[in-house]
């Protein structure tokens, strides 16, 4: 098992976690850096590396995987460290107010502070509140259509209201044996020709429409065989199927870092905005993961974020010296061993 | 007279302001510019245009002129309007809320939202408090001494203890017919050196050293002719002299600024984190010129405050739409005419 010792362990390697580390060592503290992906620059390097971002300030335009080799570049003279592909998951606050991170993989990280940089953390589909719903994962109960195909000529219970929900119920009313909608309300909240589209396709019969509905069991032996719906929140009906896929949006979720006893709202953390400071002493949050009023999820607003940090973090790290604001331009940059 | 009419006024052209321009008109905000100065960039441009800076997120290095540029280069898209070589003085509140800004020069702007990226405003020598000094000002009594050789020959009375009242004590020891270095303390705050160098010529007689005084009173006919200075405050001398020049430093001002309401702290602009408002609505200070807990003068922090300021703008600019986050990576950068 690793234990790696440093100033700061950062939790995130996207654009706003490496840049802390440029930050942080100016004011000469060292980081370490952890990600669950096995690549650095997060959301830039997940979603969209190939894409032109207009919003960085002095770049015209810049392809997102370029800003990540530049930041890469930028904070090659402090050193720092990567554990990549592991997850971060416990944090241990010790007697001298030090911390013990931990990964996934057992790895542990000694530090005097933690910044939490871990972006939106990992999307999740939000889940309908059935007793029964999670035995049936992955034996006929799913929440993310990936290959239409496995449902050719099976029955399919869609349920949702949503841009999501209607395509797919139009998608796939032309591959499935069956395909029921079940929706809660009485109109939709998706784009109106979709709906429009919906409201046809059942009419001509190739979809079975339910609305002022809910899905409130789940059955089967092993495997889904059949749901209940409850209409108008009075008629029951037992509905037979070889999948139920409830379709109600993803929710992007904290995970592991949910239980580590900081202040959220809504998904993310909430910090002040004078250091970007949990209300755990030591423990910082900036980029997207953080939240206070005003907050914008923007790469340009987490490098000011980090900046704050790396002040508030400087007391922590050398609480003898007083900080002292130093132009790069007057002072260069030193490097860090 | 101009009359300009736009959405936000910028008072400075510094990367703060010309940044504040992007990110107003990503949000279809119209930007006029206006700057004391005869050229965008302000500090940058001023002060160390061919330095370069290290601690702008995604430049490992930039020069301190080809950040100004690409600003201007990123803001091209919104057709910002610029009235140069012209201060802001007077800020007049319309009973519809909007403001008419005036210059020195009678340029008049109308718009609906000030964004003041004033920087440190302007740097004026801090003055001595005696009553009828600023009557001799050009007349003998001078802040700054820009050439040395008008005082050539010439009777001089210097007073301060810092680093540039020794140096010019020294230097004018050389030129003058007689200098006189009237200092209020018994040590020096200047360089070791230049004090030790300033006694040994005191002890020469090079210069006449009064120590524990202050210059107290200025006499003239018209031009002045001798000074009253206190020393050790007991004893009242009057000393004969062309010239008085008390160096007792610079000062940042806010200039004409300061009579417009503004809460200031030490003499920065107060605002809130949510939106860089200030406590008059429609007003919002950004960049250096501004203050608040945790507050650091980088240029990095001030492209932060523009984006949310810009934010925060668009509710009183367009008070019937909802702001809506919009990725400039999805949605590209739309023109504004
Ligand atoms: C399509 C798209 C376009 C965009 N366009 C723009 C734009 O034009 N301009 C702009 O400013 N912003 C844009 N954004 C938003 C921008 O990408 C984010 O603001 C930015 O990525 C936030 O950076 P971050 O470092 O805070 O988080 P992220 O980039 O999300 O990185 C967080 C990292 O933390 C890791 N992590 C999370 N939890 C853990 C854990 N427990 N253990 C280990 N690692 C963990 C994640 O794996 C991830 O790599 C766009 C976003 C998208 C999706
Ligand atoms: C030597 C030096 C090195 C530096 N190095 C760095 C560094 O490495 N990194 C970093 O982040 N920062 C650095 N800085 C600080 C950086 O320059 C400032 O943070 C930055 O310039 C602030 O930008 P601004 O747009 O707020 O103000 P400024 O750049 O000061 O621009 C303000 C403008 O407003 C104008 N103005 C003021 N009042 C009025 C008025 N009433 N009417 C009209 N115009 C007005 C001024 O003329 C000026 O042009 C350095 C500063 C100096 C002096």
């Amino acid at each position: 098992m690793d234990r790696i010792t440093t100033d700061i362990c950062i939790v995130g390697a996207g654009p706003v976690g490496l840049f802390a580390v440029f930050e942080a060592g100016l004011l000469k503290m060292r980081c370490h850096v952890v990600d669950a992906l096995p690549v650095v620059g997060g959301q830039l390097a997940e979603i969209y590396p190939k894409k032109p971002i207009y919003d960085i300030p002095g770049f015209p335009s810049i392809l997102a995987g370029e800003l990540v080799d530049n930041l890469m570049k930028q904070i090659e003279p402090f050193h720092p460290t990567f554990t990549l592909g592991e997850r971060v998951e416990e944090l241990d606050r010790q007697e001298d107010g030090s911390f013990i991170v931990r990964t996934s993989e057992g790895t542990e990280i000694a530090c005097k502070v933690v910044a939490i940089a871990g972006g939106l953390g990992s999307f999740e589909p939000r889940k309908p509140a059935i007793e029964s719903l999670e035995n049936f994962e992955g034996k006929g109960v799913t929440y993310m259509v990936r290959d239409p195909e496995l449902f050719r000529s099976k029955k399919v219970v869609l349920a949702g209201g949503g841009d999501s929900a209607l395509d797919w119920a139009i998608y796939l009313a032309g591959v499935a044996e069956e395909l029921t909608l079940v929706h809660r309300g009485s109109t939709f909240r998706g784009a109106p020709e979709s709906a429009e589209k919906v409201l046809t396709m059942a009419e001509e019969g190739q979809i079975k429409l339910l609305l002022k509905s809910n899905v409130t069991d789940v059955h089967g032996n092993g495997k889904i065989d059949s749901v209940t719906v409850l209409i108008d929140n009075k008629d029951e009906y037992k509905i037979e199927t070889d999948y139920f896929i409830p379709l109600f949006g993803l929710v992007p979720k904290l995970g592991p870092l949910e239980n580590w006893g900081l202040e959220l709202e809504k998904g993310a953390i909430v910090v002040n905005t004078f250091d970007y400071s949990t209300n755990i002493p030591g423990v910082y949050a900036i980029g997207d993961i953080n939240t206070y009023p005003g907050k914008l999820k923007l790469i340009l607003c987490g490098f000011h974020e980090s900046a704050l940090m790396a002040q508030s973090a400087y007391n922590i790290i050398y609480p003898d010296k007083k900080f002292v604001l130093k132009y790069t331009t007057v002072n260069g940059i030193q490097e860090l061993s």
